[in-house]
């Protein structure tokens, strides 16, 4: 039976670099016989639109029928002073809501051939690969009562709720430990326990799923020291497993530490390891239409869609090996352009990797 | 009239680096004569263990009392299984709350002497020179409701609520936007307007206020990328306007990038200029009572305390030129050490301060 994945380019650079990504996928469909079967649709400002929504109904519908997604990005000025509640973004959380995608995996990884573009000393970053596991579904993203109003007094006022069940920290935790393991071991939970309610139960719950996994060292930190450490020594870290919001900012840190977040891939799992797949960086409006964005980081999310939902790992494998490989042939897109190297564009980087694959 | 400072010693290294710093009050004292009159109480782990709360009402109603408090830092494993409600830190979020400490001033300065001491490479570093204004008293540090409970299903949950008001953002949004006039008048606001309420309200009032600084550049930037900034490229920043939550985060990310956190003092000030000061590290229980902490930000905390609090700016110079010259002469301690310097202790540190100046 074929599987079904969803494509969703979004905005900005979205579709440039998703069209790059789906050359690929179509190669990997074909050279590993994978009967893929590609459908499209929108999400984001692109969906706005054409729906009136920044994520339809029927496009909801589509993607809980997928077996994976893959998404460009969403966003953009032309829908800044839209009403808030049909902004851009919320497409992108009501779908990773709807879909139950609580496991957000976030690779920072340091690849050798840019080891310089990093704003970090290279023996600081050298050889960094951390992977930052994110809870996505819930936290202050979700929590309920949130509000906007006027006091009695006249005063404007709004707040937001930041809630934590037992459960939902567990299957994140577990995401973390079962990451550690098949990586080296260790995993640092990020919190602020010492001052949030929130975080002392996240803490009290990711002890308690740690007794099943003996083999994984773990530690725990506060966010503040999290941040700092990131940059002082990043390598002390193996995998990170923190709530919706610290992982936001943690993940964007670490991914920067790279100096190639034109690079980085992500995934976004539910219980069952159904996943949208998408880059960590944004739709980047600036650039958008010039067919010079980096179609890597969405072509590596093609990567990890093969490995995560499909269990496909010399596909996966080939996909990495292939823009490694490009990358040894000096070809860099303008963000992670060096001395030396040839600058290319969206698509010469894409065909370069379909041909490399 | 005599003035009075409160000093609160507190934990780990907090004693030994607040002795050095009082030296250099009493000298500046009596040499400007300042008329200060010092009075000692207790704070965090050190009033758990004398009064049996982490801030007793006597030390708050003295702190009340007094024209401005040093503290040293509070914390550390003695009192790490200890009921959450009466931890160390609760005596800090406390103290700055009842005292109405909203305006907190962390700035992140790169000493040009210390220019390798930075994981980030020289020339990303050289010169920064950033402000981070730091909302302290209000947003989820203190709001309510916040609880621990048991639902019915017999799942544990917690939750921590966000609130802000227009009269709290618009009394921080002004000390950003003053702290900016006297420095490069660019001001950035962090939030994370497109996902929370509360960020929406905060951007909307920095933006009213922003139309009595027309001199001001202001942008709005979110956390996240935020976080990604200060690693890429933290010269863009001049001063940052963020909330509690965020700003502790990023505060401590950005003093970490000039590599020296041994150096950075900070400020926490009410609506009169009355304040509490103390240095942006912690209460490092590792190397305490060694003699080897650096008192330097505690003493640099004394000069910020001399120009917010005493608006005596000559003395406050001073002695940020007399710890210039100490780094001038090459002396060090462990934190800052570097190849070609003589490393000293503490006191040592503190009495070529007071020998400086
Ligand atoms: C666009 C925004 C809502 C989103 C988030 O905050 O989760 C983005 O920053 C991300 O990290 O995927
Ligand atoms: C000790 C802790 C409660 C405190 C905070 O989070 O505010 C500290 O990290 C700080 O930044 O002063």
């Amino acid at each position: 039976m074929s599987k079904k994945i969803l494509v969703l380019p979004g905005d900005g650079i979205g579709p440039e670099i998703v069209a790059e990504a789906v050359k690929v996928l179509e190669l990997a469909n074909s050279k590993y016989s994978l009967d893929f079967e590609l459908s499209y649709d929108e999400l984001g400002g692109a969906a706005v639109d054409k729906y009136g929504v920044p994520l339809a109904d029927e496009t909801l519908a589509r993607a809980r029928e997928a077996d994976a997604i893959l998404l460009g990005a969403v966003g953009g000025p032309k829908w800044d002073a839209i009403d808030p509640a049909i902004r851009p973004e919320r497409g992108l959380l009501r779908i990773r809501s709807e879909l139950g995608l609580f496991g957000n995996l976030r690779p920072a990884l340091l690849y050798p051939q840019l080891a310089d573009a990093s704003s970090l000393k290279r023996e600081i970053v050298a050889g960094l690969d951390i992977l930052i596991v994110r809870e996505l579904t819930g936290g202050i993203y979700f929590g309920k009562p949130r509000e906007s109003k006027v006091l009695e007094n006249g005063e404007r006022m709004a707040y937001d709720t930041l809630p934590y069940s037992e459960s939902e920290v567990r299957r994140i935790a577990r995401v973390g430990f079962d990451m550690a393991m098949v990586r080296n071991k260790k995993l640092c939970s990020v919190d602020k326990a010492n001052v949030l309610a929130s975080s002392q139960l996240w803490r009290v719950v990711v002890e308690e799923v740690a007794k099943d996994y003996p083999e994984v060292e773990l530690s725990h930190m506060y966010v503040d020291n999290a941040a700092m450490q990131l940059v002082r020594a990043p390598k002390q870290f193996d995998v990170i497993v923190t709530d919706n919001m610290f992982g936001d900012i943690l993940s964007d840190e670490a991914s920067m530490l790279t100096g190639s977040i034109g690079m980085l891939p992500s995934a976004s799992l539910d219980a069952d390891n159904k996943g949208m797949y998408e880059p960590c960086h944004g739709s980047a409006p600036d650039i958008a239409g010039k067919g010079i964005a980096n179609p890597l980081a969405t072509i590596l999310s093609v990567s990890m869609m093969l490995r995560y939902s499909f269990a496909q790992a010399a596909a996966a494998d080939a996909i990495e090996q292939a823009v490694s490989n490009v990358l040894d042939q000096g070809l860099r897109t303008g963000d992670i352009q060096s001395e030396g190297c040839r600058q290319v564009g969206t698509r010469e980087m894409g065909d370069a990797v379909v041909e490399a694959l």
